[in-house]
């Protein structure tokens, strides 16, 4: 269990080192990742590299207990390269060049910035890949850049070109008759700004993907030319991001981390668990919180605090999701640059700041707990299903304003979290095997691969599958499938949708899979028609827009004679409607219940060694009291303590129990 | 009557077209129109012509009884032409050229570009100018992008010169002392791309009216090269869209058409009507809906569909309002390109979506009405002035955000069509002969022409004119006049207005024109001097800012002895203040009321035979049973059944009654 | 006391001229302001000068005794200039030149310009700048271009080097070794577009000013060239606007002046009186209100007119606050150009508007007052600091949407308003000699000389100071001070910042300077750390967000055994709670409350001659009649009348009385 910090020791005389470095230890600290943005002062000019002082922060790091990551510079090049190469520059999609002095202003295509990039990240891999005080890399930070130059342009041409062999075949799959967009070379095809042949804007989408794969695996193959095995390689991700597919970036990476800020407001464990979950799921196994916020944010339009003790109960969460590390960024503002007033542990006096006591108290618990997590990695019935393809053609054709994909994804995922199950959230061509529910929402492009995944699941593994609105109506072009939705999955569902509606006004829906619940569908609903005589309308519209009046809502379909079940659901459910669906599909699908019963924000979550023990983690998310029944006896981690019976947890109170 | 679709065979294998035909006459079709964005099947390469498939689309309407409007395709031209000529692409207002991939890329102002164009249409005049299955022609589509290239520019500056003479006459009319903005030059004039000189704006606005002008010209005088006269030409305008004076298009036109949409939310039948009736002015005839929404668009924040029952009402409304034809937009969604979502008639998977059913509801009853129908168009005694000038000079100075001119109309607009009394809505500069009232909303920009035709309305043929706020401001050089406003209809009118205030707090007004009457002005006021003692004060304003307290709010001026009258409102009026002035301005002109009473919701028009032989139009609006009441006895053309005395409507209940 | 008019002699005939000045004189007008937009008409053509028109509009205003204000008219520079030098013209942030038909479409910095620039304004010079009917000088109008030209970006490279001598000293400055921005040479540097290196924004603001600077010099020079030392010198500032910092450009001026313009809604004057006393203290004397709005204006989102009177009490709070003169902007809107409608005293038909009767009457009793206001000047004992560093870094760093900097100083006014307390609104390097009370809003940035002066103040002078949250957190590099808020104004505040907290909810505060209050901060709080045991603690957080609770809000702190006192106070305070601190420290201050009670609403503040003796203007900004009671007996000037103990005021009442 790692805890630790970023530091940028670049920005201070070495003299004060020694006194930040102390104060990391006595915090609890055992990691800290450096270097990300030091380019400048490893290579303040061009082939001349001061990497000594780097050394010595490391050195001094070690002599304290502290682990070092080592982040690549990457996304923050010098000036004298941007300003003597200005082809390394992003072209912003006004057509004009990024400018020197903020982050990732550089061209991720330009050939002459890889250059620059191989240099420096070799440089660095020849000096520390075989140092044993660096545990591993991160490479570059945070990509997030669309680059709009002409090195991006024709490499996008020649990406479509590789991937379509010809431009008929471009042209049949996108439709391009439609509007005389027809091409007759690649080399017509310009790079989307603003609304697009769909076609054209999922490809351009899965070209940046590519972009980002290639300009990591440069840096990944510089590093591994010289680092020893053991040095792990991650790319700090942005939760729900959706610049660029993940997991075809996770598939060169070891370790999945990601930065966790809460910016205005305060931390909902039933949203934020899901991005937890879904970095967990980008490699299936633990990930890092690489950075979250000591306190506050400096970028939020509110740059509130979190309350005294809401971290701690955000570090336990993290953990109970499979963090592995958790570090605070950053350890001190600097005195000038952009990010001043972000939160920090060391205030402007070099002295702690208030939060720096709330640390300690996270680092202390985490290190008495670090003995049972060693091994231990959460383990779930429940999958959800993610696709960054279906994500971005849903974005570009929300139909509805309000249809987020991502918050459609929340919608399903909250009631699953309120009620303590676990969710894993994997690829949506992820190898289902072991899970007993699946809920895939607004898969609105299906891949073969998905396809045959979901049909494996209700037919051999007869699992639980749940699939919503939007689901199965475009190919992986981003055409329309000839048949109607869910398309390639209306067999296993039993049913298809007659026809979609966005709703300017709520629609009533009557739910019969228990008892009868009234309810409304809102955003979006689709009048859904059974096609065999097995499947089960349980739930029908009220009179609505005269369309889907009485219609099927929700149908159940047991797949084959005993195999599993496809649940489709034809709108977005009112919140006691879903929830109510989620406790019957839970019931439905055989998912074990959590034993311990917890009222509402508290959350009670497992991770489990290899041969099934248990660390169970009780978090009151609550700023008041709460009190959870547990069904044996179990012992605190980190009090001590033996537990059982009524267990009562003050406000933001922890349990860690064995 | 005609009742079709727009339809892209280019779209779909050669083999499914049969189907698609087939389910377009079973729809009760008898018009389609297709080809208007095929230029690259027609075309595909440079000097290539491929006509023979839509020969073949033609032949096989045709065989169906389907007959075929053809749409030049210049909307959308090719990439190989785009790319190889980038002369031929707009300019952004940012100076960048636009993209293809998307329509209207192209600049209406090159030289090149018109080459193209003129090509393309004179093959395919060439080809089926004399066929007698194309009954007519649209040029391009929905007209709408404004380009600042060079030639735009050059042929601006060009423009001016032919306009003003010399620099001087320019500097004059435009007041170019003010600001030091006085030119010595033609060529040193800008594009306005933002706020700019009023005068300037204003040319700028007549000047891109002349190059759409010059561009449908080009190909109407290619189409009629080889035309046979049965063929019209139209274009498929857009309602209240204001990119340029429609009045000026539809001289070279024979026929005006345009396309229906309602986006977000439902159908309100006071405020489309005007724009069916603004449509209908165009030509002062009949006029198509050349494209309207099959239960929902793809393109609105919100893209609910129309309720069950809505498009029928929508139909006959279009209809009563002077429409001889009205195409759904589109058949069938392409799969791939910007609207696959969009509603059409038939699914992804080739069927009848519901929507189909409503649409052969449709196309059944036209048929039934066909023959009544024939040769009848609106004939009413009300007319509303529109004033392309006045709007666009108005919207770029509104002096209050909520001045806009549209909703302006349509304030005066809505009571009329409440109370069932038809209006005709003509340009300002309009022979006037044969109407009772006319109502001229906020003719801030007033031509000689305008003032003529209206004195000689309120003298000669002694009607009763109403003139509103914002009126004879402004001479056609967009220059204050040098007398207060009404400017140069004072005299007509019997007052002028002593001050002009943007609201930004209701004052109250007292009416006293019937019985009193209190309520207030919103928006606008304007304090009115009576010029005569033969001008009463028919409304004051009530304690308000200290300038307007007790003054004159409306006055009425009888014009001569025994000539017309004009009514001056000072005033944006409050709701039931309008009605109640309107309910008195019918009645004070003598308008003939509707003699069947109609509860809320419900329209009554009439279409009539030259003879006078009415066709009466009874719809119920509302989504509720309604009832209304005959004066005398009627036959239901759609049912055939005999109507007298009180006769309930279901909702959305049509009777045409003759 | 000077009363006047803008007037534009060149957008009218020359035989209309008379009449208009007729007029003026009629107004009670002694000063009209002209040319300053005329360069098209005072150089029609290169090198051709036309100024006899000029000569005789001044001739014919003096003969009717109306001073002259000339403006120098290079905010308009004429299209042949712009035309054949586009290098005169500016550049936006996009990158394109800005257009001819604005105004301020130059180029500041451009060289070309600055030739053109000395040539009119020599011309002018010569011409008139003897006359001694020119009283005065307007420089430019209301400048507030920023320009991304070439130019610019190359002088501001330069001055960077002037600032810091050398790039390590810069990098140092701006501790540029955070995300890699370090810098290897001037000419690397970036123009700041959107949000950039904190020290790199402060340091391009203050070059922005010197570019105005430089700018103005230069007009100076060439003016003084020829001018007689009589005529002033002054531009036309615009209240709050933070352009530029505005004390650096008054060290070359005369004179301060500003436009005065309400816009939407109607005047508050518990807002506006700090503008003026802005606009006061930029020169430490009396001002010009050289625009002001006749009734409405044209360019805000509602152009609403002012009541009637408000103007009225508007004028005489003017010179209340000090304003010496009082011109409306506009004489008579021009027959064409950009602002046709705004409010103006002369009508399109020549004759006048009903808000030209308010200027008559203002104009006559400013003339009956005159004497009585000879050589009188406002005279107070509080003194609010005002610092464009601190303002410009705050604005870039809000860390709260709401932390509005000038939002947050008038927070402090209003009380004082309220309650009659007069206020100087001064340089935050101004000597303080002479206050009792200083309030110090928000001094995010902190030089060593307002240090020295705010010591000064609380030591020798004994004074109270305020100071409130975000006070002292950065150096004039914009960089953190490497102790806590305030920084180096902790010791004579006695207590620091341990933590600052940006607040997404209201907390609780409890007073206790006086008998206990319980009120709420808002937006901001700092939770204070007393440094010395004799600081008192005078208000406390309530249960907060944890790190707040029951800590210190606000401290008092006596400096030294016989000094005055610091009060920090840690929060925005909600609106009664302000009040009531307010009411406590003009008591603990020892500034003299205002003898003459009076109702909300009801202003009353004094002109001193240098002897002391007092004019008392006594405004009531209500629209209802209200009364005050005076302590003795005064003459009314404006009535003749004597007045004595309680007094009447109808709606928008004045009395002036000696």
């Amino acid at each position: 269990m790692y805890f630790g910090t970023a530091w940028y020791p670049e920005h201070w005389p070495e003299t004060r080192w020694p006194e930040d470095v102390r104060m990391m230890r006595e915090a609890g600290m055992n990691v800290c990742r450096i270097a990300e943005f030091a380019w400048s002062s490893l290579e303040p000019l061009e082939g001349e590299y001061e990497f000594d002082w780097l050394e010595r922060a490391i050195a001094l790091l070690a002599d304290n207990g502290i682990a070092v990551v080592l982040g690549t510079p990457t996304a923050a090049p010098p000036a004298w390269l941007t300003h003597h190469h200005p082809d390394t520059l992003a072209i912003e999609p006004d057509g004009r060049p990024a400018q020197h002095g903020n982050r990732c202003h550089y061209s991720p295509t330009s050939p002459t910035y890889h250059k620059y990039v191989r240099r420096i990240v070799e440089h660095m891999a020849r000096r520390f890949g075989q140092d044993p005080r660096v545990i591993g890399w991160q490479i570059d930070n945070e990509y997030n850049r669309i680059d709009y130059s002409e090195n991006t342009h024709r490499q996008f041409q020649h990406y479509l070109k590789e991937q379509y062999g010809s431009i008929e075949a471009l042209n049949a799959h996108w439709h391009t008759a439609y509007w005389s967009q027809t091409y007759t070379d690649f080399d017509e095809i310009p790079l989307p700004i603003g609304p697009h042949n769909p076609g054209l804007m999922l490809a351009f989408r899965r070209f940046i993907t590519r972009v980002w794969k290639e300009f990591q695996q440069l840096q990944i193959a510089s590093i591994r030319m010289y680092s020893r095995p053991e040095q792990w390689i991650t790319h700090n991700f942005m939760g729900w991001f959706d610049g660029f597919d993940h997991y075809v970036l996770c598939e060169d990476l070891d370790l999945a981390s990601w930065d966790w800020y809460v910016g205005t407001g305060h931390h909902d464990y039933t949203r934020t668990g899901a991005a937890h979950d879904l970095t967990r799921g980008f490699k299936r196994r633990n990930f890092w919180v690489m950075e979250t916020q000591p306190g506050s944010v400096n970028w939020a339009p509110v740059n509130n605090v979190l309350y005294r003790g809401e971290a701690r109960c955000m570090a336990w969460h993290a953990v109970a999701h499979g963090a592995d590390a958790l570090l605070y960024w950053q350890w001190r503002s600097a005195p000038g640059g952009q990010e001043q007033l972000h939160g920090s542990l060391i205030g402007a006096d070099g002295r702690p700041r208030p939060f720096y006591q709330e640390a300690c108290q996270i680092g202390a618990e985490l290190a008495r707990a670090a003995g049972v997590l060693r091994d231990t990695t959460p383990r779930n019935e429940v999958a959800f299903l993610n696709s960054y393809d279906a994500r971005w053609a849903l974005d570009a054709q929300r139909h509805h304003r309000d249809f987020d994909p991502v918050a459609h994804l929340l919608h399903y995922y909250r009631p699953f979290a309120s009620r303590n199950i676990g969710v894993d959230i994997v690829h949506a061509e992820a190898d289902l095997s072991g899970y007993r529910l699946v809920v895939a929402p607004a898969l609105f492009v299906l891949s073969e691969a998905t396809v045959a995944q979901l049909t494996r699941f209700v037919t051999e593994q007869k699992g639980t599958l749940v699939l919503t609105v939007r689901t199965g109506q475009k190919d992986v072009h981003n055409a329309l499938f000839p048949v109607l939705q869910p398309g390639p999955l209306r067999e296993i569902a039993g049913a298809e949708v007659e026809e979609f509606f966005a709703l300017d006004e709520p629609v009533p829906v009557y739910g019969e899979w228990e008892a009868s619940l009234e309810g409304q569908g809102r955003i979006w609903a689709e009048r859904l028609r059974p096609l065999s005589e097995r499947t089960q309308v349980i739930a029908r519209f009220g009179l609505a827009n005269g369309w889907l009046d009485n219609g099927p809502a929700i149908t159940r379909h047991p797949v084959g004679t005993d195999g599993g079940q496809v649940v489709l659901v034809g709108t977005w459910l009112s919140e006691a409607l879903q929830d109510a669906l989620t406790r019957w599909l839970v019931q439905a699908a055989g998912v074990t219940p959590e034993p311990i019963e917890a009222p509402p924000g508290v959350e009670v979550l497992r991770r489990y060694t290899s041969d099934g023990c248990a660390v169970t983690f009780v978090i009151n998310h609550n700023r008041q009291e709460a009190s959870v029944v547990l069904p044996g006896t179990g012992q605190d981690v980190l009090t001590g303590e033996t537990c059982a019976g009524t267990v009562i947890l003050p406000g933001y109170g922890v349990r860690v129990l064995v």
